[in-house]
Formats: structure tokens, sequence, C-alpha cells
């Protein structure tokens, strides 16, 4: 139940808390650090399950350690010549700060107070910490009420004239003592414990207690610190040290390096001849670490020596605090420290450098989320600005723009060179061209997931959505941020990698790479088993896929360019064409451009594979919605103009809704009933190829068909796609190794892989249907209505969209995978939905045999640190 | 490759074809059968596949087996004198009347002619039997065209002024025969062969050329007549016998017991001094069988024992046709009789009671799904009436009444006692109050499983949707249908069972139920090891699923309660409730009501299972559209009133509409973040059960739970029940035994169903649901897009929300079965989508280990002896 820190596990965070943990490895590793012992928090466990009573044993235990305390420093606990006054602190397994109670000065009574002044041979300063521990202590173990020990303490100030609590007198500071006796035998009924075992048991029962207290279950909540992160807190009782003795004493905390930059220097601040207390407090401005080299030259080595120490033992770099009692240097704790990205970046590849850590130890250093914050613009750290309004960080990075409310409207302006958000209620694929032309996109509907979020993570763009703060009204061309109206064009700021919304134009700083990054990333590749690819559409994305170290594009959208300014209105044409031969004038007006397309991305990959996906969402998606319509028509009616077109639009629209338009007609449903898209498609594509190899270009064409349900699906496209393929091959005679594969993202299609398989060269699991196929939920209406109460709730413990359903949606992919690999060993298969740049989600690919993922090339880097680690961990 | 009639096997329909095998048999058994020989499917498929060339040694082995019909005959094939003359019939194994080739009178030449006229002392009947052979061969087995033929015919007839054919004398049929020569020499520039056997040869091919014909292969695949049902045709090559041959000859067609009725009565119609073709022509009125009685007494009393000798041996009602040539009897064809349902119980049922059948096989006789119609009132068949356009047959029987548009209106009217039917785009729960005043609906949009069709199904009322020729007009409130404007209020007639549209009140008659149906579904109920049960949400229902032999309901839906018209306004102010305050007033008001259903169901069901669903649809399904508000609002304005009030459901619509609402807030997930409405309607079925259960009535309620994809939203919700259940029954101090269970709806819950199986005692497949989860396809969306080209297509046989589609769907129940069972042996496993009535699914769900089948009332006979079928063939 007890270890004396000479004895405690310093590897056990779970038993001693990190606090126990930290001091009991210093202690052990031959550093200066006050003697002391860790109650473990199995006990705070067994205290709280059994109705808030110390286990039988634990008092004589912890008085066995008292005396070997006793022995070492030569002080007595309650010994009125000597005495041994300890701090009682908390420490769980994870840090805390603030959340749970610490009692100092604990053994002081009317007579060790006595020896306190003998010790010090300072009154004042003896009282000081007498009054202290007095209200710590009534507040902390006895539940006093804090106010009245305040007013009392301020009485006196006046009375005696004091300015500054240091100019009370030690008399002064003894009447308040016997005052704040008094108060507390008024609030609690009974008089304060002079009995310094008393005082020792109550402070430890009440550090146990703190864990159960509401701000703590409130905090473990809100940082999701479920008992596999923490279960309860130890009680850290050591022998007190006091940094406030004069100018020969002093407190500090300080890093073995930079925790910003990540440079290899010493980093940290001191204050003289204060406590620890003092720097939190931040009553007084502590003084930069390199300062103590002329205060406190001999301390300064020490510490530098401690430094190297604490990182050759650790191999991490550490956060540590200490404190200076007339010139003798204690070690109070010492923790992993926190650090920028880019810090963590930079030491560990240092680390590498220096011998401190394995290639594979530095990669598991770096949590991969975080790789994708610092590849974008963020908002500059030193503005002033606050956000006024908030929403779901959606898509990384911070922009300024003016706010413009539709996609016609911030095409136009786009296309002049103004910087815009784009700011809607929700995005459909018709608002596309108007991304493409913004620095980023607000939208007051949709989770993470949404389609602004998917498109604006594929494009690399700033996004926040869902943000209840913002409601549009298209009428008068404003919307409300908050309780701020804003006016169409105004300018605003958003932080898509914290949600944040500012008015106006804040500054926003570059990412500064760590030069480190690619070193890392390399090791990476040679370390991971599974390839990764990028989501991309257009050329740049290609080329900076590329840059990224993507392997191939893994899904190349056409319905992107459908969406295109110049495009949309030809599609549209197409859509409501009402004969065959209209229909096919306006596909072969889209043909050289998607072809085009084509040849672009195809030459920006040379070399490596590109997965183009046929066209998959539903035609309506391409026009505009019921409602839009309806408005339009009403201001036209206003305007006593013709609504004819607009109905003509709005039948079309009509007969086109759906129910559920997810589950709908689109992907290779439609490809089938309305066969002339899909095949000026494959057109385009093998045309492109054919004028691609006579250029001597090496491309690996991929055509992807999307949706598919069953076999026969596939079979009668890819007859109709081998139909013409073989015709172009024919007439240009140039042959063309393309390869034929499916999206795997209808539940159906993994149940009957293996008769998928027969037909198929490859595989690629669209998780986000997938998982709306295995759950019934539709992404867009569950994250808006029900799965953020589902994860308040715990029903799940993380979104299903974000990271990925092993036991349901896993499941199936594991049974795809291996029923295809069944009938077709050397069936390629891979991943090209958003989990594809999850890490947990990569590492479960991985761990089911998938030949690669495919991720936005923003997460490029974020899939091949995650891949890595998972085969290090194995 | 040949088969003579008797050495053919009988039973092997495939290879020799249905009449080929009849003949074999026929000829078997001892009947009169002309001599003659099958020529094998075989040889038929051979034939097309190798370029249309016959295949070795076929014409050999069909001489030899002509030598033993001229043995058997006396007569010789191509002699001058005693001729044998040979017909040469195709014959599938499945029929396919008069899309393939006959030829008569093979062998006819300028010189067997002669033999002919000696052989029947009738030279005119001998030219007449010559000019039709020679103008069919031309026809059939030249390609020549036929005008030609009847020109010169009609010639001849104004030439001789006849005004019948058989006004024709022997003279100027010979004339004919010479003309016709000359048409076929000049048209196919060749000689009309004399050679017999070059005659035979040609018609072989040319019944063989047919089977690939345009007519046949289209025929082929409106009846889905898919090569394992039928793969070619046979022919038939037997001696002519002549029906036409005066007084003492005839020819007739008879069925060995009334095919209407099923009434053990010899049944038939036969013509004197005729050919079949004659009878099938329609030219002149045969009479009735009975007739014989005097006309050919003695033939009359062979058939009869034909008749019996037939029953015997096939032990099914036959279908034969005979002819008499010169008061000696032929059998030409027998096969299995058409008959209506009524009759095939009837007949099927007097079977085994006059010992020809087993209990067993009377079952096996009948297609289940074929009970589902005789249920429900249909058109009078007699009726001149003709339908005017048509649509889907949604939902059996047939029902007149004033076409009426909307729901309200509709209430309004069936309150008052008018039929009418209600004639809607589609339709919404919140419709459904009109749905029960109604005789029938007729929709616009929707398929089989459109909301109108499920719950018109539910009701057992008629339905059609779907129909194209609907185009609702609601600013005039008229309809178009077809090219007719029907005003509401007009009558209409609709037949749900065929699809039809009437205009005005068409006579229907009452469904006959055979007496001999309750005999055989209780002969199924001793067959059958699957519990059936119901889909009912009414006492009514109740009462009448008990009569139709459910064994207990298995899905209660109580949203149906609340789109009662008393109820929906209260249900529609309980969603708009601004408070929960309010919220809870209005649901308190809706408990007592839907306390009351349950009491009325619990009670019609006393002694059975009911398994009752807490809130399925989303809340906005209660709601009107947008689009209806939309329009609302525009009227209302128009009018110039203020629009506040619907501006405000405006409001409240749109922020709970979804994209993709059947994968949306609903079910559980409803139930979970909107815990009051689960709340009332539990307690509701408590407080029923323990009214009821004071009153001593043996209760069996089942709480079931929908839209469940894990285990923690079950937790979570059957501990909300128990805390209700448990306060209520302390309160009243009775016990209740209610059963807690799941719908197995969702992909996931079939994934995790070992999970889930540990928290409740009972699953129930909810199909439709998992087959729009396993496929992706939204039902509605994708029998209104896409599903039917598919079927067109043939990538899909069946549509898998009418059959199962076990690869899939059922591959993920059967994982649900086991892994459930695996944790909870004792788990009651049913279904009670619509596929619970469908008898191929039916059998599967007893395959897979169900343990009940639940269905719309009407279906559960259909569900009883498909179940009792699948046992006895295992």
């Amino acid at each position: 139940m007890v270890y004396s820190f000479k004895d405690g596990d310093g590897k056990n965070k779970q038993l001693l808390g990190g606090k126990g943990a930290g001091l009991s490895e210093m202690t052990q590793i031959g550093l200066p650090v006050p003697p002391g012992f860790v109650i473990t928090t199995e006990v705070c466990i067994e205290y709280n399950e059994k109705q808030k009573k110390l286990p039988n044993g634990l008092i004589d235990e912890v008085k066995k350690q008292l005396v070997k305390v006793e022995n070492e420093t030569g002080k007595k606990f309650g010994d009125f010549g000597n005495p041994l006054l300890v701090s009682v602190r908390s420490g769980a397994a994870m840090s805390m700060p603030g959340m749970m109670d610490t009692i100092l000065n604990l053994g002081l009574n009317s007579k060790t107070v006595q020896g306190l002044i003998e010790q010090t041979n300072d009154e004042r300063f003896a009282y000081d910490c007498y009054r202290r521990f007095i209200q710590l202590f009534s507040k902390i173990a006895m539940n006093a009420k804090e106010e009245p020990f305040d007013e009392v303490f301020e009485k006196y100030k006046e009375k005696y004239n004091a300015k500054f609590d240091t100019d009370l007198t030690a008399d002064a500071l003894k009447e308040i003592v016997t005052e704040f006796k008094q108060i507390c035998k008024k609030q609690i009924g009974e008089d304060f414990p002079e009995d310094p075992f008393d005082q020792l048991q109550r402070a430890i029962e009440a550090v146990f207690d703190s864990w159960m207290g509401k701000r703590a279950i409130e905090y473990r909540r809100i940082n999701k610190i479920t008992p596999e992160v923490a279960n309860g807190t130890a009680v850290n009782v050591q022998t007190m040290v006091f940094g406030n003795m004069g100018s020969g004493s002093g407190t500090g905390v300080a890093f073995t390096r930079d925790p910003g930059i990540g440079k290899n220097e010493f980093y940290g601040e001191y204050l003289p001849n204060a406590q620890g207390e003092d720097v939190v407090a931040g009553i007084r401005t502590p003084k930069p670490i390199s300062e103590m080299r002329k205060d406190f030259p001999k301390i300064y080595e020490e510490l530098r020596n401690i430094r190297k120490i604490l990182e050759q033992h650790y191999k991490e770099v550490q956060d540590f605090e200490f404190t200076i009692e007339k010139g003798k240097l204690y070690m109070l704790q010492t923790r992993n420290g926190k650090m920028t990205t880019t810090a963590a970046i930079k030491t560990s590849v240092d680390m590498f450098n220096e011998g401190l850590l394995s290639k594979r130890e530095s990669l598991l250093r770096i949590i991969p989320e975080n790789l994708e914050q610092i590849l974008h613009k963020r908002i500059d750290p030193n503005t002033s600005n606050k956000p006024v309004a908030g929403g779901i960080a959606a898509s990384p990075g911070a922009a300024s723009g003016k706010a413009i409310l539709d996609a016609d409207t911030a095409a136009e302006m786009g296309n002049k060179g103004e910087k815009i958000i784009l700011v809607r209620e929700e995005t459909k694929p018709d608002d596309v061209h108007g991304f493409a032309v913004s620095q980023g996109i607000l939208t007051s509907r949709g989770g993470k997931t949404s389609h602004a979020a998917v498109v604006a993570r594929g494009m690399g763009k700033p996004c926040v959505t869902g943000s209840e703060d913002v409601k549009i009204d298209m009428k008068n061309r404003t919307f409300k941020l908050k309780e701020n109206i804003i006016k169409e064009g105004e300018l605003i700021t958003i932080d898509g990698s914290h949600g944040d919304i500012y008015i106006g134009k804040v500054s926003t700083v570059d990412p500064i790479l760590p030069s480190e990054l690619q070193q890392l990333l390399s090791w990476a590749d040679d370390e991971r088993k599974i390839g990764i690819r990028a989501n991309v559409d257009t050329p740049e994305g290609a080329k900076k896929a590329r840059d990224f170290g993507a392997e191939g594009i893994g899904l190349c959208r056409t319905e992107r360019m459908f969406n295109a300014a110049d495009r949309l209105p030809i599609v549209q044409k197409m859509i409501m064409a009402e004969t065959k031969e209209e229909r096919s004038k306006y596909l072969s007006q889209l043909m050289p451009l998607q072809k085009n397309d084509f040849i672009e991305i195809l030459k920006a990959m040379n070399g490596l594979p590109v997965t183009i996906r046929l066209l998959d969402p539903p035609l309506h998606e391409f026009l505009p919605s019921l409602e839009q319509l309806h408005s339009e028509i009403d201001r036209i009616q206003k305007r006593g103009d013709s609504t004819e077109d607009k109905e003509k639009i709005l039948e079309i629209v009509r007969n086109l809704t759906e129910v559920n338009p997810m589950l709908g007609h689109r992907g290779v449903r439609l490809g089938i009933t309305d066969p002339e898209i899909y095949e000026m498609q494959v057109r385009a594509i093998i045309e492109a190829c054919v004028e691609l190899k006579k250029q001597k270009y090496d491309i690996k064409p991929e055509i992807m068909i999307p949706q598919v349900s069953s076999v026969s699906e596939l079979a009668l496209v890819r007859d109709r796609v081998e139909k013409i393929a073989n015709e172009i091959m024919e007439e240009s005679g140039v042959k063309i190794n393309y390869s034929f594969g499916t999206m795997i993202e209808v539940v159906r299609s993994c149940l009957t892989a293996n008769k998928i398989a027969n037909i198929v060269e490859f595989f690629s699991f669209g998780t986000n249907d997938l998982t709306q196929g295995t759950f019934s939920f539709s992404r867009e209406d569950a994250e808006n209505k029900f799965l953020p109460r589902y994860l308040e709730l715990k029903i799940m413990k993380e979104n299903p969209f974000e990271v990925l359903d092993f036991e349901g949606v896993g499941r199936l992919m594991d049974i795809a995978v291996k029923e295809g690999r069944s009938v077709r060993p050397k069936l390629k298969v891979g991943i090209c939905g958003e989990h594809g740049g999850e890490p947990n989600s990569v590492k479960f690919c991985y761990r089911i045999g998938l030949d690669y993922v495919s991720c936005s090339v923003y997460r490029v880097p974020v899939a091949r640190l995650a891949a890595a680690q998972e085969v290090i961990i194995g």
C-alpha cells in the first residue's frame, strides 16, 4: 500500500501516479529528492469503494515509512525541537492540473511551530507557514469555507497598515493564527487538530476524496480520462523543502529541451526566494533559467548535469520542478514534456542522432494525427483577436476572406482575385465551383464528414461546419454570427483546426515544417508494409500528393470535374436533355474537357497508379434543390417575369428527387440505366491514355465502379467498358494496360466478394458508405441529430465515420478481403474512404491485409507514420 | 436422339417435351394414341448450337422409327397406294401455345395424294388436305410469304362463287394446288418438294428453327422461361388422324374435372366432323362434352373410362385432346390441367378423399402465392367494363368508390359513410387516417413495397401503386387518368390483384372460399414446424388474424395508432412542443388512448403472444411535408390571412427534415434522444397488461425495439423499460411477464448478434430495412428508378424487397441466428418484414431455424402452406 521513494517502481505510473513514479525514479538514479513515500492508487480505489474508510493497516505502514524519513532527515514528525514537516500531494497516472488537493507544511502545531523557528531562526517565516497551513488544511481536510479566513487576513493587513502580505510581522501572524483557529472551531465545531498524525490521516483522506470531487470527475469526463488511463490518485508524502528561505533559496520549472521548437537547449524559468506555488500564482515574474548562471552558478551546473541524466534515463524530453533551499538543490517532480508537434519531430530525430533513441523509437514518439495540423496555415498565436463563435473543426488550417453566401457569387468574385470565405447552410456538389475559389468554407449544418468537410479536406482548405452560431438570412443577404449581424462581403476569419470563427481579418502564420519531418517520414516508409495513396481530383492536387509522399492516386472522383464552373451548365443541360441525341450532344461537349483532366492528372502521376472512379452521385445533385427553385420562382414571379424555364427545371428536379438519395439512383445503378455517361467517361480515360502513351508516359490507369452490390452489375459494366476500350485501342493501334476494379462500399458486395473478385482486379473499400449501410446511419443526419448524444451517453466510443468500427464494418471488410482473395489470391485491395487517413483505421487496414490506404493529401504523412507505427508495435 | 412413343420416358419432359412425354405415357398405359415418335430437345439444342445442322445419324434414326410406324399402321410413307401421312409438331417442356410451328398432312405429293383418295374415297378431302399442306409447308419450312396463297385462294372462291371454303369442289382445289406450287416456285425459286423424306427433314428443321424465332424468344423472356425450365423443343412425328372425315368423326378438348370450380365432373367440349385446328380457330361453336352421350355414346363411355385411367395414372387433373376418325377414338395430347386456385384446392382435397393422393401430395399441389388472391373481392369476371389505365398490383382485391385526393377529405367523407378511393401521388404516415376509411388506395408513385402498398396490405385493402397514368392536379382537384380528366368525387374502381383502374363503378364479386381450404390448411399446420404470426395494429385485424390461423402477433406497429384522426393533432402538438413540460402534457393525453389500444389488441389475442414495437418512424413523418406547407402558405397568403402558425410549423419541419430519413433520427435513436415517448408507450403497455391480468386474461406481451445497431443502445433502453415496468408492477402489486426483444433490421445488429442476444429474449428480423442496408438501396427510390431496369436486364432475378436475397441478406440472417443462439440457445427468432409472407422467403426462414414468421393477415394462409411444403420437400 505504501512505497518509499527508494523502493517504488518508477515505471508503474498506474500504481504510483505520475508524480510518485517520477520521484521514485529520480531518487533511485541518485538525484536529490526530499525523502518521502507514496500511498498507491489502489488504496484510493479501495477507500472510495468502501465508503471512504482507509484500509486496515494503512496508517501503520505510513508510520513505518515516516520513521524511515525521520532517519534520513534527522528530523522527527511532531517533534517540538526539530520537527519534520511534510507536503501531502495528489498524483494520478495522468496529470490533472489543479483538479485535486495538496497540503503543505503538515505537521505544524502550536508546539512544532517553535521547533520550526529554531530550525530556521525565522519566527515570521514559521508563523507564515503555520497560518497558511491552518487555512489550507481547514479548507481541504475539514471542508471549512475560505472567505472568513481571507476576511480576517485582510482585517489584519488593514490593522497593521500592511500593503503586502510580507509586510505583516511575526506578531501579527501569531494573532492571525489564533483567530484562524477560532474560525475553524466556529465553522466546523471542533478544534483545529494539534496531533500531526491526526493531521496526516485527514490529509490523506482529503486527497482521496478529491479524486471523486465534482471538478475532478468533470475534468476526467471532458478529457476522456477513463479508468484504463488513470484509476484513482496516489498520495505523495514528502519532506518539506523551502524555496522561500532568503536569497540563497528559490524555485523553478524547466524542460530539458525547448518544447516549442525542439531546440536542444536548456529551457525554463525560476524565481529566487519563492515557493513553487508563487511561480504558478504568477504574482512575480520568473526569470529565464539562463540567468541562474549568474545568480546560482553551482546549482545551474548541477541542473545542467541533471538535465543530461534525466534525458539519458528517460530518453524523452523532461519537464521538471526543483527547489533550492539555502543553497541546496532538491528535485520535486519530473515528467515527459508536452511539446508542439514541431518540437516532438525535431527532438525525436535529434535524439536518434545523439544515440538516445533508435529510429523505431523515434517514430513511436510522434502522434500521427498531429502531423496534419502542422501542414496548414494557422492563426497567429500572438493575435489578440478572440473568436466570436464556434463550430466543428472540419478541415484544418486558418483563412480570412469576404463572407459570400452562394457559390455563384463566390466563383465570380474569386475569379476576380478576391479572397473569400464561402458561407452556406450546407453544401452540395453544385457548390463545388465555389469551393475552388474560396479560402475556406463555413457551414451552419453538418459534421466532420459532411459534404463540405470532405470536399474541403480533399482540397486542403480550412473548413468549419455545423456552427449553430451561424444563421443565414438569404433574403437580406446577411447572417447572424452569435449576436452579430454580418453583411455579405464583410471580412471573417475561420480556423478549421479548432473550429473557431472570428470577425474581421485575423493574422495567420505559415506552417514551418521542421527539416526533420522528411527524415522521420522516410524512416516510416522503410518500416511500413502498406502502400499510401492520395484521394485527388486535380493536377495540382496530384503534384502535392507526390510531394507528401503518396505512391499513387487511390481515388480520383470524376464528378468533381463535372462541377467546374465551365462544365456545370453543360452537365445540367445534359441531365435535362429530352432526347438521347440531345444528351449525346452535351456529353460530347464534356468529353474533351474530361479527357484533358485525365491527361493532366495521369501526367502528374507519371509512373504511379491512378484509380479513376466513374460518376458516383445521383444526377439531381448537379441541379439546384427544390426549395432553391421554389424561392427563385417566387422572386421571378414578384418581378413579373416568366417562370417557364424554371418551372421546367422544377419539374425535372421533382422527378429526380429521391426519398433517400444516399441509397438511390447513383453510382453503378446510374451507370447501368443511363449508359451514355459511363461510356463518355471511359472514352475520355482511354483516349487520354492513348495520347500519353504515344508521348511515352508511363501510365497506370485503374477504372473503378462505385456502389456495386452484385457481380451482375459489374459484369454488365465491364463488358461495356471493354467494348469501348477495345474499339479505341484498335483504332489507335495503341494498347493500354488498364485495370478494372470496384469500390466495396455496399454491405452486399462484402458478402459476395468471392463472386465479385472473379471479374475485377482490385477492390477499394469506401468505408463512409459502408459505415452508413452497416449502421443504417445517414452520415449527415446522424451527425446533426443523434450521434453527439450517442457519444455523450457512451453508446459509442467514437464517431464511426471518423474511426472505423472494427466490430461491424471491419468484420465485413475482413470477410471481403479473405473471400475475395480466396478466388483471386493476387487481388489488390485498398481503402479510399475518409478512414484511409485516420491512424487507428490505417493500422486496422494493415492488420487485415490491405495493400494500400488512400486518403486526402494532407493526411498522407499521417498515414505514412501510422502505418509504420503499426508495424513497429506489431 | 429419337424415341418411339412406345419407349420414351413419359416422366422426362425436359428431354421429350410436354407433348412427347404425354404421348409416350399414354401409349404405354394402353390408351389409343396414333403411332409416332419424338426427336429430343437435346437434338434441338445441338442443331441451334451447330449452325443449324442436324446431327449426323439423326435422319437414319428417324427413318428406322418411321418403319416401325409403318408396320403398326400398315401404311407406307411415300407410298402411292396406301401412304402414311404424319403431323410434325413442336413441344417444349413448358407449353408455349402458338409460339412454335406445326405441319400437318406431311407426306403428300402429287402421287401420294392419289393414295389418300383411295384410302378415304374422298377426292375433295384429299385435295383439301394437299392444298393446306402446300401452303403451311411453304410458309413454315420454306419461308414463303403467305399473302399470295391467300389471294389465290380468294380468287378461286370468287371464280367458283364459293361462299365458304367447303363450297370449293375437288376440281377447284386441284387447280389451286397447281397454282400454289407455282407460287412456291416463284417465291422461293425451287419446286415444291415431292420427296416425303425431304419434306420431313425440312419440317423437323423448321420446328427447331422456330425455337429460336423472335416470337418464341420474346415469349420466353416475358414468361421467364429460362433454360432450367425449358431448353429447346422436341419434335413429335405422328400418324395423321382426321376428325373431319364425316359425321362419324370429330375432335374435342376435355378436363378430367371442372378447372373453374374443381367439381369432380367430366368437363369439355367437342366438334363433330372437325379437326383440332377448327376448335382453336373458333369458327364453329363446340358443344359441351355431355352431348357426346347422345352423338357418340360408345366413344363417350370410352372417354369417361380414359378420364379415370388418366387421373389414376397422373394423380392430377388432366387437360387432354382427342380426335375421332370414322368412329375410332385417338388421344392426341394430355397435360396437367390449369385450374383456378379454388379448383386446385377442391380437387386436391377430393383426390385425397378418393385415395388418389396423400395429404402431403395434396399440400404440394397448391401454389402458396395463389391463396392470397382468393381471400379478396374481385372484379366480376362477367363485367364488360375494361380498365382504362394500369399500375402496380400492390395489394389484392377490388373496390369502387369516389376518388378523393387527400386524407383529410377522405376521413371526413368516409366517416359520413361514403365509399371512397384515396388517390394520392404517394402516401405518408399522416395519410393513414385516410386509409382506414377508404375502400382502396391508388397512387401515382411507389412500388409494391411503398408506404401505400405496405399499409394497404396490412389493412387488407386493395391498392394500386405507381400508376404513371395518374397525374394529379391539386389546384383544380382533378386528376388525369390516361387521357380522361376525373374530378374529385367521381366514381372509380381499382383492382389491386391485377393493377387495373376503371372509370365508374364496376361490379365486384365476393370471394367464395372453398370449404376444402380449412381442411387443407389444417393439414399444413400438422406438417409445418415454424410458427405463423400476423402483423396487426388493430383489434379487428387481430380477430381476422386468428380466423386465418395466426398464432400470435409478430408485429404491432404502435405508430399506426399515432395516425388515427383523433390522435394525429395531439401527436403533432407533442412534436412541436417547445418545452419538456408541454411535451409531457400531450404525451399524457396520448397515453390513455394508446393504453386502450393495447387492451383491445391483447384481449383479442388472449392466450397468444403479441409483439409490440415501440415507435419507429422519424417524427417528421407525422407532420406535413415541406412542399405541402409551402403551397399552403402560398394559398393563405393569397387569401391575405396570417401565415404565422404555418411558418412556425415550417420552421420545425425544416429543422426535422433529413437528407436520408430512412437512415436518420428514428427508432431506438429517437427513443434514446427523446426518452419521454418510449416511456409513455411502455407505461401504456404495462398498465394495459395490469388491467387485463386483473381480469384474468392470459396475456403474453413482448416489447420490441426497432433500428438497433449496437448492444449499448439496447442496454440503455432496457434499463429505462425495466424501471418503468417495475414501478407500475410495484404500485399495482401485479406481476407482468413481458419479454424484451429487438428488431434485427440493421446490418450491424446481425454482425454483433452475439452481444445483443445477451440482453434480449427475442430477435425479429425486419428484412425490408435489412435489405435496404445490405444493398444500399432505398426501397422507394429503387423501385421507382432503377429496379425495373435491373430486372429487365436480369441483373437480379427477383425484386429483393419481394423475395429475400438469400446470398446477402440471408447470409446476415444466418449469422445472426447462429451467433445469437451461441450465447442464448433458447433465443426466440422470428421475422416480421414483408418477406414473412412470401413463400420462398418463408421456406428460407424455416431452413435457417427461425421460430416463426409474421406477415400481413391475408398472407397468413400463404405462409402456413409454404411452411408445410418446405417440411414436405425437406
